[in-house]
């Protein structure tokens, strides 16, 4: 079939909107229409072409949510008009990963996906009969794609397109690190470092579970209403204190029982370890370094309690817990359409990539 | 009153062998009369004078065990006979630490300790009229030390003191290390860096808890056959392959479940958090690096979900979980016998420390 898509031909140039070739969907896969996509961070690193492993060309995205046109043989979880969101990390519920219940980390798929291909190595997509490689397994900037049955999660029918897709990547990654990876518990004091859309959603989720402070800090001190309309208790702009670690220890009596790096610099990650509390303090890597980059602090950090963590798409499997993040947002538990500042559509899909990288967006969705 | 103590002058001079004098018990205090001591790195790293908080002329050592001979007002929980164990980590059961029940770090002596000094800010040991510094808050090198009540594990009285001593800090650090912090489950795959004296406690701990593969590796290949009795069932030595990270995730199909660092080595506790397992991999440091020395790693390895940690004294309550240990001992759960290699006279007591340097002891014991 045809359908009409944004093509990442190269790093560093914009997408060009294009009648593509999609095919499938094959055994164990499903043909899903996009409804809606969030434009992420991480679309835009690859695109940007510092990501080593960006491949070209492309069809990006990965934050959608659509509904079930088509299923391939041997599909049983999903039929024909069930609304579902896309899931990068798949959760085949067989592997070793799945079976230990202590990752949602599921490889079932990984080597093909991690190739730009579907698992059986070869690409549903192409243009002028030249293949176009996938994207973290959804390439959701596509009106139409192909999905392992495995890397989609089945959603309630009266949830909007438009606003939970963002489920699909940014609200879970936030909201996830907080009750599936750390298990924030009520009471605990909670520094949050950097207040995009991923620190939004982790103050989220920490007011979610009755936390007690919860510390926002940002060297932008535009973002502290946002912030604090979202639960957040404290605000410090590093800029304004002599040292960042030691006003959080100071605010928290010892330092925070959790922290949360929603960046991405190796600098912060050492700050959010060593202001949380001696003892039992424990800080989440969220944030994606820029690649070689290295964390380090004295070993003594340790010794003395601390635990050095990380948290990928919030540590939620995405079949079993996004449907109950869906639920959330459906109940009014979580605040998701205050984070989505701009709506556009696909032919207008590079503008949502401008708004990112001059800061004026939290995030930008794609309306099919 | 008098007694004979080991005297530390100065960094990097042997210890001397005096009459010193000694005060208290004072409110809350014990005065222990000591009848063994282990001699550990730590004495060693503090009168080489690379520590740089070490404080002198002091009386050193912290892994003793005795008996009771007096107890100052305000002393509740011990009396004139009773066997004990002195804890330079002292579990008062009211700070906030005691009390979050999350780590055995009590902080309630821990500024006056570290000065050297009883908690009312003075020493109880003087020679010729000037005070000699405590250290650790222990001070086992004289066979009469005073000690607060709260670092003070009350022990069965039929224990060997010249066992039962080295409970005092190496066998708790490492079988604690394993039992207590790590939790690890039975069916574990666990790798051990360093097959000292705590390496070979770790190991004797994973095989209590029925851990799967238990891994040593150490570039020494004469301790594999002690560590093979301990329980080791793999060992692998760094010299003999390529990569000692991959090495380790072969031997284990993806990585050990968890890892030790029992050397001080930060490049070695890179390696003990690399060889982890992907998704749940968990690496404990042990070793206490030298100062100012960092460990680093790419970010990624954490946001995967390997968890880096640390462990101080086994993360053991002392008074809570030592008698535990001294229980183990005695029903022949753990074996302590084979590690002390040698027993000693005080006025030998360097040549304990000779026997270290030169790698030729696991335990030096001087029994008083």
């Amino acid at each position: 079939m045809k359908t009409k898509a944004a093509v990442a031909w190269k790093a560093g140039q914009p997408l060009t909107i294009e009648e593509i070739d999609l095919t499938g969907p094959k055994s164990g896969e499903v043909l899903v229409e996009i409804k809606a996509t969030g434009i992420c961070h991480t679309d835009y690193y690859t695109l940007s072409g510092a990501d080593p492993e960006g491949l070209f060309p492309a069809i990006l995205g990965h934050e959608g949510a659509g509904v079930v046109v088509d299923v391939g043989p041997n599909v049983k979880s999903l039929r024909k008009g069930d609304h579902v969101i896309p899931l990068y990390t798949p959760e085949c519920r067989e592997c070793k990963f799945c079976l230990s219940k202590k990752t949602n980390l599921c490889q079932a798929i990984r080597s093909t996906q991690g190739k730009g291909l579907m698992p059986d190595s070869t690409s549903r997509f192409s243009i002028d009969g030249k293949p176009l490689f996938h994207y973290m397994g959804t390439s959701t900037f596509s009106n139409y794609t192909v999905v392992p049955e495995i890397a989609l999660a089945k959603i309630r029918e009266d949830a909007p397109f438009d606003k939970v897709c963002y489920i699909g990547c940014g609200v879970t990654t936030g909201i996830g690190a907080v009750i599936y990876t750390a298990k924030v518990e009520a009471g605990a004091n909670v520094a949050v470092f950097g207040l995009g859309g991923i620190g939004l959603n982790v103050i989220q989720g920490a007011r979610m579970v009755d936390a007690d402070k919860i510390i926002g800090i940002d060297i932008n001190p535009e973002r502290e209403a946002m912030a604090r309309k979202f639960g957040m208790t404290h605000f410090i702009n590093p800029n304004d204190v002599p040292n960042i670690v030691d006003a959080v220890v100071q605010l928290t009596d010892g330092g925070a029982d959790y922290s949360f790096e929603c960046i991405g610099s190796t600098k912060v990650m050492r700050q959010a370890l060593e202001c949380t509390h001696k003892g039992w303090g424990r800080s989440i890597i969220i944030g994606v370094a820029e690649a070689g980059a290295e964390i380090s602090t004295r070993p003594f950090q340790l010794v003395t309690g601390r635990k050095w963590e990380g948290s990928a798409f919030g540590g939620a499997r995405g079949r079993t817990d996004v449907p109950k993040i869906v639920d959330w947002y459906m109940e009014g538990k979580i605040d998701i359409d205050s984070l989505i500042t701009h709506t556009l559509t696909l032919d207008n899909i590079n503008e949502g990539f401008r708004l990112m990288k001059a800061g004026e967006s939290i995030r930008s969705v794609v309306i099919y």
